[in-house]
């Protein structure tokens, strides 16, 4: 074991510039990642039933996110004490850094249903990827987690260097996985969805960078507090490029390819779909698959003089079925 | 009276190390249930009618054990105090354990629900099976909380092998019973939908064994901080698979039978059904039931140049009646 | 004034057993409470028009009861502190039994709404009733607190009696009233929905009885912890089975009785209904009540050739109106 | 200056009768708000568009004030210290009034728009009286704050004098403007409709008295503690009947006018409307604006025999598009 | 470096009616954006598909604003302790002016969202001024924070005016952007929407000027009591401004333009569309695509003796599935 003997990173004095700056960043990402899961949740069913597994993934991991940047914040909150003009850690700081982790575990798994929500593997080839890359995401962070906090509070260089060699292993699978399903979905689409889709794809893989690299500085150097206050604000912004950035352009290929389908006859939508003021679609009602045969007459006009008459004989009835009991009750 | 003299394994002193284990998997499961949560909300009505009872059942429990692990969280995260780099219990640790068991009274007999509700049975077999297995389900909890929980605070060997033994013989009910209703069930469904449903069925049960697992370890060996943390792992771990795993399948075994009834004619669904991006079936628009006589005149064209003349008396009228009113008024 | 002077049933030092049983009740129906409102919420538009203000009657108590048994699970949480061994009341445990008053004064009487909403009565006659037993069930619940809690804290066993009476009075009103609708009701519905709505009568009535027996027990014994854990145990099954047991038994009634009006033309209901895997009714579309005259003529077929020109020019002119402004400009 | 020396009335004594007494006002209030939030928001799309905004602006009062009473019940509960038999208030219980005038800056003008939203008046002369009457009442509020709270604390009582005079000078303006906008909608509405919206007229500028009276109490007597507790529940009950009691009121007039206008023809809304068990109106669906030709051939029935063929091998197509893909890959 | 050696202006100590009335100023400020929230997220979808993304950006930019004030109102709340009369602030009160600028981080991009989501310009060209403009916005609320809150606490002469310079350079790019893309758009819209966008711009771009004048002022005077209220005071009353009010008239722009495309054909969108009791236009259904062979067969009456046949048969069947297996076991 070769442990460091300075604290964590999470267990630094801050000077009032740095806390403040911290503050703001868990704050402004948490409130990016709650403003994105409203947005979400509330434009769901724009995207047609084919790509919409995308948003209910976006909308998950945004939740989740946005829950742990809420505990985030009340660690940091309450984590540090205000003494002689230095914010002091307790014993709550601890947790400024190890909240991430049970929310990546969840979200980064999320993230690879999301992208491939809106590619076009299909069948049980899309179920086997989906459970491989969920579970390669799943290892990766877990694995991170040892390294990082489990083993010798993340002091031990030692481990470091182990667990994210293997965590690294899980990445890199995870991006060739990905990159090859996004390469076989891109002539399924149109140019403008295919844009789309590679920029999400690049956005995704790359901010997925800044973790490691965030990961391995403890290995080499010393925790000061402007390195533990350049974590968190790292830490916010991949968040919010890796989760929103990334989630918005995945909705942009989702609305695309549902016009498509829509435009091709393959598929119905109730709503036209629009992308930034250009008409994509129209809106289209499922199959009228059934029409009783009374409304099939009336339509016919067969029985039209007659129908009058059923009909307000019928609108008697039924009103009157209510009226017979009701018109001498109501007021 | 067979009284243990150890603590109770909620109130052992927990290493650091633990300690962020347990903090890891209590906040990684709980977004699990979370995300899960909102994913079986918002995706509710892409069901048809007659199995969506099994979303609900879904999203309930989903909804309890969410809250169920916010307490269990918050029971962690307060009641342990780090004095001298170990998390020493206070009295709010003992509620880490308890608060599991009125989660499971609801959310076990919600999951027989869920299966039963994706299974063909129907009428008052259906409804005698649901309300035996749902209390069946109730019993096997409560029966395990007495032993666990009640009795001279779960550290008394002969009431834990006791009300274990009775818990165990609802749990038995409740295998049988629910593996004949899936028995009955396979052959009315297509294969995809069967594989699945037997999946799910086995997931379930199976998870259900390492409750009594876990509970059966206090009555031969002492509790361990080691012990006590692989008992929270294990719990969360069991959570997540029983609720959320065995929940996907079901709602694959909901979604690809709306299929099949959609496709045989025997109901409506107005969206499509997608699954993997495979096409299942096509969005059907409800009975078409009535048309009114102006409608039906005007799809057959009898009053055309009458009706423009009409149609624009009409608009004329019924906007007029505003305009009158509110022409002088408009900005 | 007749001045009980042993402590109140709140304020008992409780064992760990009896403390533990309590927590698991409060714990227990507040989950089932707030799995009711979940389920209540997410499928109320399964229900007909007609009878849906039994549903809104149903979710709006229901999520007053599931807040209530919070404050409840705060106070018994905040209220007792455990000390050598046994669980000291303190000055918010006050609160564990006073709470439950603001609950039912809310609660009860949407009971009486949610039941007179599948009833048959209408018009002046139903609003009567429904202000008449609305406004017993306020007073039947505002009376008992007097005598339960404002008069000498209620210790005093006369205001208890006397109380008592008059709460009892509003409560035999009720009865009446209540039954008598039912019983004009039964007739103009069919068998099942009889069934169940007799056996929903019959739950909420006998469970009200608990409500009075537990409130006579002070006036004639001394409080003991074994009392007030039973106090607390007895009121939340009485809570859960009047409110989520009557409650899912009204839902089976409105089910029912919208398939019924569905199948005998006099309504329209956009969803399928089956209840227990039963198909009860067919999905039916609103009246059809205005067609465009563009729409009637492509249905006939009369400017075919004309159309598809059209059509197209229709098309390009409002794409076109878009494409002129932002064909250059996509990507 | 003539200020007061006693207590405000927020700083007395409580005795345990009044205390609880107060506590179950507020927590039955804001219980009511919340339920009545909870039936506005789950039927909001039950009234017609046009109508629509009278529900908005219910919601949003609704949820405002329970948010308030959220407030007040902490401020109450944890105000207050149980010493030897009494509540002594501590500096949190001086915000158990003054949080009350928030909530009614907000909810006050919200009740105007609520009331006007059912009215007849449009255009321009909606706007310009739905905009004087929500200033008149902000300013209401607000002047009503100056004098209560800002100006030594609510202890003078020329300011109390002087500002009550003013605030009661915008009661009138709103009482004279909102009487002469129902008074001018009446006749463009049915009996039944029009009785409700005068009830509600009433119950609205009547319970508006409630507050101006208890208001003026401090400029001629002494706070007592019983006093104290009767402001509280005053107030409690007069926010119920003008928010909850005045808001279903409201609802009923908009549910019948929403019938009116679609038995006249004037509106189409998708849902039939029931008011009290009385069938009000038929669910009417939008135009039938377009039809695509192929469609239309399929009715024409032009196509038949091709179409049959042409539907399969569309059919084909679209599913064999994935099929083709995902047929060898499906279990 | 020029710093200021007086306290900053949040850790001023408050009189009671100074305390108060920001008090009352945070809570109004947040019920009303609160209020705006639940408005624009229950109405969402009465605006027309093409523009419903002013609606999304009005709802998210309400829910962050909330919570943001909700956080606020919290550190006012704790931040000052009653002492001898009057408030003092202790360390949380730091707080109740840095929480504002992540708040604004968010919401002042999403203003320029809303704003353009109305406009006219489409594809491209919009895509690269909605980046552009969020981009300034974000810089200009962050510069901000950099010279009034990270650089020597605030209370650097020089950092204030450099910073300050640096934002209002953005402020001038977003000014210059947003009048141009208004500019452009209006006479792409009726006249009474036109007349609204331009207000709104009016509203949203010189409420933005409150805020450099609020922060320019600890430059040239010392912070006193007075002024830290009116600060908080003037920065409540222009955020509800700039988000509910520019927010109500963006929504009339939205609707009224909606009921332009649907009246020129150009859009359909299911529901009416009534604005202030006028009404703007008729609900027009989605495209009808697709008609089943079996429907059309009913609607031609062409099988109408053998369809009767057919449909009782076809009726006998898909209840008969389920009636066979349960006929004998209803009720």
């Amino acid at each position: 074991m070769d442990v460091v003997d300075t604290p964590t990173p999470e267990l630094q004095p801050m000077s009032l510039g740095l806390y403040d700056l911290v503050h703001f960043a868990l704050m402004a990402a948490g409130f990016a990642l709650f403003a994105y899961l409203l947005y979400t949740w509330a434009s769901r069913e724009e995207v047609g039933r084919r790509y919409r597994p995308a948003l209910y993934a976006g909308l998950c991991l945004a939740a989740v996110a946005t829950v742990s940047y809420l505990v985030l914040f009340l660690k940091w909150d309450t984590g540090f004490t205000l003494t002689d003009g230095v914010y002091e850690p307790n014993a709550e700081a601890r947790f400024t850094g190890s909240t991430r982790y049970p929310d990546w575990a969840v979200t980064v798994p999320l993230l690879t249903v999301e992208l491939l929500a809106v590619c076009s593997l299909a069948g049980r080839r899309a179920r086997n990827l989906r459970a491989t890359t969920v579970t390669a995401a799943f290892l990766m962070i877990l694995t991170g987690y040892f390294g990082a906090q489990v083993v010798a509070d993340g002091r031990d260089r030692t481990a470091l260097v182990v667990w994210g060699l293997v965590s690294t292993a899980f990445f890199g699978y995870l991006a060739v996985a990905l990159i090859g399903a996004v390469r076989a979905s891109l002539p399924h689409m149109g140019t403008e969805a295919a844009v789309s889709l590679r920029n999400a794809t690049i956005v995704l893989l790359s901010s997925f960078g800044v973790y490691p690299l965030v990961y391995a500085i403890p290995v080499f150097a010393d925790a000061t507090p402007a390195w533990a206050a350049t974590v968190q604000v790292a830490y916010s912004t991949a968040d919010v490029i890796a989760k929103v950035g990334f989630g918005l352009l995945v909705h942009k290929v989702a609305l695309l390819r549902t016009a498509e389908d829509v435009r091709a006859g393959e598929d119905t939508h109730p709503e036209p779909v629009w992308v930034s003021h250009v008409h994509e679609s129209d809106g289209v009602l499922p199959e009228l698959g059934r029409v009783s045969p009374a409304a099939a007459a009336t339509l016919r006009g067969e029985h039209h003089h007659g129908e009058h008459h059923h009909d307000e004989h019928h609108h008697g009835e039924h009103r009157g079925h209510g009226a017979t009991r009701t018109a001498p009750e109501r007021t």
